[in-house]
């Protein structure tokens, strides 16, 4: 499984305080690159940017950002806005030795579509596509499957390779839709069948959006998803249960040559 | 799922000391009551009653075992031993006003099977089937749907309800064979598909042995194999991160109605 840390986003509210927000807002270089260590060393194989919340000045923020945590690890970066200003100045300073950045993300929602797709492009980069287009987020899994299918072959004809597509069939909280997970990894598990060769990835932890002890839920919903197909998330790597969870999937699943992985992880969590 | 509480069995061994046995030969009742209590109040459905490693004495154990536990908690029983003279002796003194308790197991084993299926159907107990006949346990899974199918029919034959068979398609600790897990989880699909009206359960915790951490693993393979039709499980129910995971399942599989029951857990394991 790819993993995506996700812990800076300036959207992200620990107790209740904008944390991230504001140690990108006065540039606080030691706060960011400590949490990209963190990450990386958890075993991160991609740290996601995301300074959405800072309307004015996003795109200076991303690039403070990107060379921030190229200064602080050596992996590759996923830049994660919708706004392709944002997209195309941290797409400007990224470091293209350590691996392709990820451009998270593109979806069908038309403009959307069209700015972002020729940055893509341009750069050679990886790229989220998520299952919605201008009618929103639907709820029936069989429409998110067909927006999801057209953006896959409308990117592939772009010339984006399978290999550089990373679709997100995009998921509901359990406490809305008692089917809202089934749901989700039906069609996972259907994106998988129609598209062997791209990834699919998911952010997981809006399954539990609502619920008390997320943690279990997150968990569980990735250990799921991955049985179905999926190949990448964006979770927190410095969450011990997740972690675990992954790689003792990764494990039963057979994904795992000898279990290696998995011992030297539980290696490296003991000391 | 339902939950089979496997604690009180006399080969578990607790910081090498085999703390249950010494228990039961002293006819520890307070001891034994409080591992049937633990169970019952963390929500083993049944609890499991296996004094097999007593080679002399077996059925005055498993009748001094039916006792204590019933006069301890409410719940009905599962009887744990290949020897039908155990199984008879602690189905004499089961109180089947608490709901059937289940025989824990019958096999294709010739002898064990003549044995055992008298006291099935004399006593109208539910049954824990295991997939495996004189040749022993098989590795490959094909093998074992077809032991597991013909015991399943010739139970059905023979006069047991569907609803009272529990089918276990038996593991192997990924610790020897990659596709260990991989290859139970296609067969507990397949079952599932022969029978849709019959029990799978399965005792988990082989998957993980000879690994470290195992707890993760367990969980994670309770996980995946909800997914693909297990309904009942043998785990030790006092296990949190066990029964998190497990109740998340539910949840996410949407066999939990408005997570009812998963609030409630989290609530319970608040106080």
């Amino acid at each position: 499984l790819l993993i995506v840390g996700e812990r800076i986003n300036t959207s992200r509210v620990v107790k209740n305080i904008n944390v991230v927000e504001a140690a990108v807002v006065k540039r606080d270089a030691k706060y960011i690159s400590q949490l990209a260590i963190d990450q990386y060393n958890a075993g991160a194989d991609y740290i996601d940017l995301n300074c959405g919340t800072l309307y004015h000045g996003e795109p200076e923020a991303m690039v403070w950002l990107v060379e921030t945590v190229q200064n602080a690890i050596t992996g590759p970066l996923s830049l994660d806005s919708p706004n392709p200003a944002a997209l195309k100045a941290g797409l400007q300073v990224c470091d293209f030795s350590r691996g392709k950045p990820i451009v998270n993300s593109i979806s069908a929602e038309k403009e959307r579509y069209n700015l972002i797709l020729p940055l893509v492009i341009e750069y050679k980069a990886k790229v989220v596509a998520l299952a919605m287009d201008d009618t929103g987020i639907q709820q029936d899994p069989a429409i998110r499957l067909k927006i999801a299918t057209e953006l896959v072959d409308n990117l592939i004809i772009a010339g984006v390779m399978a290999d550089d597509i990373y679709i997100d069939p995009l998921t509901f909280p359990i406490a809305t839709r008692n089917d809202a997970a089934t749901g989700s990894l039906k069609l996972i598990t259907e994106i998988r069948e129609k598209f062997p060769n791209i990834h699919i990835i998911a952010g997981i932890s809006n399954t539990s959006h609502g619920m008390p002890e997320r943690k279990y839920l997150n968990s569980a919903m990735a250990v799921l998803a991955m049985d179905h197909g999926l190949d990448a998330a964006i979770i927190d790597p410095n969450d011990e249960l997740m972690m675990y969870m992954i790689k003792s999937a990764s494990a039963l699943l057979g994904k795992d040559k000898s279990c290696t992985e998995y011992l030297s992880f539980c290696r490296e969590m003991r000391l």
